[in-house]
């Protein structure tokens, strides 16, 4: 089986959809990341779910997890809030990472492998240089172990 | 809103589980990651969905993605024949990184510093010593959101 029979249709978002919108999509609809398209609808960013977790803790927290302990439960549960007005653009990680993306023809195994050294459960796969779709771990796993 | 409120019941393996079967249960219920319990009942690992795709992908190909290239395809669908017969313990990773375990009295923030600290969209519960249940970063974020 080859990536492009795996690529199924996923919700995306660009540059410029609101973040809290992005984070909710991702929420709603329980994906395991986010397919951020760039303006000509080429991916531009593959994040896990964690990476958009990101998007809204303190860089001092992200810094130094034990920082989060001095925040009270009140704040503690508000830190959302950080996201209002900014643009997944304005959120995005700094320190670009190799790219989750497959060619259409690449085989099972060079999915996993890349979904597995970038630590992505969620890669985009381009076609003919085109976005077709998405393959989630779920998906690749239920077809290799669907046997 | 705090850990012991949040955490979940969750399936779990254990070190003599079968790998092959773990890697259905996560595929089988569409988990975002794996609580490995010690032979006390205790988290000994807490895998992301990524962590338990390597189980199978062969150590070459971790080391070297590119590698996976030379894997015809009808090789590369099967695998995860790799992971029969052993045991979960057999294919842990070997370096052991931080355990995202959480306190029942954990907060909302500290869930999330440590979900993102670690990449792991999902942390084991642990109140007065004892497994108490998970949350995933779907539930802390339809919390967080749900606003």
């Amino acid at each position: 089986m080859l990536a492009r029979e795996l690529a199924a249709p996923f919700p995306t978002v660009g540059l410029d959809t609101d973040a809290l919108e992005a984070a909710r999509l991702l929420a709603d609809q329980d994906l395991p990341g986010l397919v951020v398209l760039d303006d000509r609808g080429r991916p531009h960013s593959i994040l896990a779910g964690t990476q958009v977790l990101r998007f809204a803790v303190p860089a001092y927290v992200q810094d130094n997890p034990r920082l989060a302990r001095v925040i009270d439960e009140k704040h503690a549960d508000v830190f959302c809030d950080a996201l209002e007005g900014r643009a997944v653009r304005d959120v995005l990680p700094s320190q670009r990472r190799e790219l989750p993306v497959v060619d259409g023809g690449d085989t099972a195994l060079e999915i996993a492998a890349i979904m597995a050294s970038t630590r992505t459960p969620l890669v985009a796969v381009v076609d003919s240089g085109r976005f077709v779709g998405a393959i989630t771990l779920d998906a690749l796993f239920d077809r290799l172990l669907a046997r």
